[in-house]
């Protein structure tokens, strides 16, 4: 890292400090990026700072599903025309937007805030499984609970730490279908998808 | 674009748009900084949005070379120990950064800021060409310029108007060495750079 060591300005090291902090981006691209800003008009540069400002102060999260939100509760919990009586329980935010961009999707959900990992000193007291556990109590009729995790280990061991704390109190707990992806190819599938898929096979059904 | 038209808050989107305008970071990557952001203490999040602030700020351009400084006048220009009679003539700050790096120069820069392009609407106006006339009018004793300009049409059309403009007041108009790189294999290098540092032979010194 000879190329950064000397900067002309302590305000250019201090913003390619802080752009390099964002995940992947090399000290190289961070210089980009902080020079490109460089460049712009000072309300450009302000408006950015601002837009960013505002993670940390406007930024609130649903009092109903923990996902981030303008206001005190989302837009989705608040959408009549959805269905209550399914929460799909996801880690992150972004996992909402991304079943959000399917449209397959008409229920309400649960964003857990992060997933059990030991490795990484994250326990069930630090995701939001409280929450949904007081949330399913409040419920007035019964609840699907769709699990929603990633299929490695975190993801399996906060699913089953989850189903344990919820017994009794869904109706039904579900979990996406895995298999191969809709347009495979068999030949590029991994084996374990692949092997898997082959023995939770499904009637076909041609229309 | 499916994927980022809804988004669930309104400060998240102008986030994402504001690091989306980087050069180069799609929709995708600027979602996943500015959630990576969001995770973040609210200390961080300020002292990210005030090192960009102060890019628009606190930042200062010296004096004498224009080159991006924390006060009037760079650390280059001021330091008494490199050689003031040569002044290397580059686009941007992030040349003066690459060859510092190299630690094989000692005189001083001259930052224009831009390279002339008439096709992105930047004439001699707008770079600091007369800043560096002044500034050799100005010098006490014969004064050596580098044209490190880039190899493009842009750069050759940019060092051919200095040359005519410092014509007289330099006493020697210089431009860095091309030919292979050291250690290039001619296998690999682009024709004309093969073509052009077969015609430039050097004499060959064995030490």
């Amino acid at each position: 890292m000879g190329f950064m060591t000397d900067f002309p300005s302590k305000v250019l090291q201090d913003a390619v400090e802080a752009i390099g902090s964002l995940p992947g981006v090399s000290s190289r691209t961070a210089l980009r990026h902080a020079l490109h800003l460089l460049r712009q008009p000072a309300e450009n540069i302000h408006h950015f700072a601002e837009s960013i400002d505002a993670l940390a102060d406007k930024v609130q999260y649903c009092s109903e599903c923990n996902m981030i939100s303008d206001g005190p509760r989302c837009g989705i919990c608040d959408d009549k025309s959805r269905d209550h009586s399914i929460i799909c329980v996801v880690e992150s935010v972004r996992d909402v937007m991304s079943i959000e961009a399917t449209g397959q999707y008409h229920g309400v959900y649960h964003v857990l805030g992060g997933i059990i990992s030991p490795m990484d000193g994250i326990g069930p007291a630090d995701i939001a499984v409280e929450p949904l556990v007081e949330r399913l109590s409040r419920a007035e009729g019964p609840v699907e609970v769709i699990l929603a995790l990633s299929g490695d280990v975190e993801g399996e061991t906060t699913a089953f730490y989850i189903y344990r704390k919820i017994a009794g109190l869904a109706s039904k707990v579900s979990t996406p279908a895995r298999g191969l992806g809709f347009g495979d190819d068999l030949e590029y599938a991994d084996s374990l998808t692949l092997g898997r898929s082959i023995a939770n096979r499904q009637e076909f059904r041609p229309e």
